[in-house]
């Protein structure tokens, strides 16, 4: 039962920097104000508590887990625990019970929990964790942005298969253009591993795939999917978040060196604040884990109350735009004849 | 005669999109600005005609070149041109009549020129290019940002040894702090590739590795040095270039987008501009191809004069204090049977 529109998003209360005391008050802030219906997953007492402090007990649902992955708990930890916050999340989605998974937990026991109990889509050789960048009119999904180090070039055509049907059910785009990261524009540029990706991608059937883009072209817009490995993905999304922070904290250093300029940022803090708010990763509501049997969104371990809302509301709105059945239009087994791997 | 402080920097005065007119400009400044004796490399005539413009025919040197790499040809018109302007100019070094190579032609083409011509260093598997990120207190070197798109664990140690020395000569930085991109700082975090330069780096004598870094951490200054295979450097130099651009844009955006916002963005738009200027890589010279015979400085593509002039600057300091030397010293016959690869 992959996509469940309607049925809550299962919220894992237990992973992140602050759960479950910012987790419960993200799940408050999306039932209140965004109108997403929340169950949240983990231990009942501590999340009663914190349910009570904000008069919402009555409000949220909790569906009990007894134990927890650690941040620091890697893939092996989805084996050792199978009644883990995030494993019972998933299993709730596989039941039909919830649309979809939200937790801000480690990415590892994330990504490894969630392949083992909801399994790859038919047809996915690879899951791969996708991220939307603040490009305008409208985001470009990056992917892979981590599930995969190690991956061969028959991979780069699911991965844009997979951004596609992201870029098609979150922001409405009509044939996605898909570009290939590597260090040149020119067919030719880049490793082995990405000259046969572009090899393959120019043959492959159902997508429109638009060539090679380089790192400069990630905040640009000039595509609508960009698809890469896992180990490249997540460097350029990693170096793209810290030289965002570099630039506002050069920005603010020269603000405060002159008492003229001084002035002038008094009067611009807010407006630049506004802008850091937009810029942050969790205005998005965080990476999606696509290809699996269910939708699963990663929140930033750090969230607070409105990273984890947002998680929610992206996490409802793909369920509910069926981004798991358009997987599996674009690479289920009724269309797997027309592809050329 | 690797190093010859005191002789003129070779200028190929046909590379680059605006050349030769922004490259003899560059060269003026450089000569007379800074002190840095220069000779031109090229067609004699339009390099005349442009340095008349500036009255300089008497204060600059020509030596004739009889052709020109195209900005779009790459690896292998440097064998089919022996006399290019980048050939000649790597000549004069070799035959100790120059310091230093400065070219904004192709990178491809400077790159396998300076190869052919100045021939790798004894001991050196495969020179790598060399960026300075304008970190603080001193800027942090970043290899390898593109000569080798495909790379073997063992290179990542040889690479640290030339970003070390690029280090300790250009910033006085004693004993640089080695730092390995890759996707997460635990040890075990990376692709095979890297896990395995782990160990190597960990075990390399006349190191001092500090372990793993990731994207965020690369314009903080955690380390003096940062390894990477050059497809992975690339993207993650031109993702960078393109997010402080388009943080700035962004920036520009919200100070024209309010009355009060934007008198405060009047007192503030030049010490933005000084400071885009900062973050500029053409402020820092441009990239350095180390491991060769002769020091090679890559100025950007789209440099002006002042970019030139800046390339010109950092190749004459390289080889006034010896980067060539301090290479040998590290990676030379001498020193091999101290290495474990």
């Amino acid at each position: 039962m992959p996509d469940t529109p309607g049925a809550p998003v299962a919220l894992d209360a237990m992973g992140g920097d602050h759960a479950p005391g910012e987790v419960v008050a993200g799940a408050v802030q999306a039932v209140r104000e965004h109108g997403v219906p929340v169950v949240l997953v983990g231990a009942p007492r501590p999340i009663h508590e914190a349910l009570a402090r904000h008069g919402a007990a009555a409000e949220i649902p909790i569906v009990r887990a007894e134990e927890t992955l650690a941040m620091d708990e890697g893939a092996l930890a989805s084996l050792r625990r199978p009644r883990s916050s995030i494993a019972v999340a998933c299993h709730l989605v596989r039941r039909g019970d919830a649309a979809a998974v939200v937790s801000a937990g480690s990415t590892a026991g994330i990504v490894a929990t969630g392949k083992l109990r909801l399994k790859g889509q038919p047809g996915v050789l690879r899951p791969a964790i996708a991220v939307a960048l603040p490009t305008l009119p409208r985001p470009t999904v990056l992917l892979d942005a981590g599930a995969n180090a190690e991956v061969k070039p028959e991979m780069f055509a699911q991965f844009a298969h997979l951004g596609a049907a992201y870029a098609e059910t979150a922001f409405r785009v009509a044939e996605p253009r898909i570009g290939l990261l590597t260090i040149g524009s020119e067919p030719g540029k880049g490793n082995k591993l990405v000259k046969r990706a572009h090899e393959l991608l120019s043959a492959a059937p159902g997508l429109r795939f638009a060539g090679n883009i380089e790192g400069h072209d990630l905040l640009t817009g000039v595509v609508d999917v960009v698809v890469t490995d896992g180990f490249t993905g997540n460097v350029a999304l990693k170096t793209m978040e810290g030289s965002v922070r570099y630039a506002f904290s050069e920005l603010r250093g020269t603000i405060q060196e002159s008492r003229t300029a001084r002035l002038g940022g008094l009067l611009q803090r807010k407006r630049i604040q506004e802008l850091r708010r937009r810029l942050d990763p969790e205005a998005y509501g965080g990476a999606v884990l696509l290809g699996l049997n269910g939708t699963v969104v990663i929140a930033h371990g750090a969230s607070r109350a409105s990273g984890i809302s947002a998680a929610c509301v992206l996490a409802a709105e793909l369920a509910a735009q069926g981004v798991v059945s358009r997987i599996g239009e674009r690479l289920g087994p009724a269309h797997r004849q027309h592809r050329l791997w």
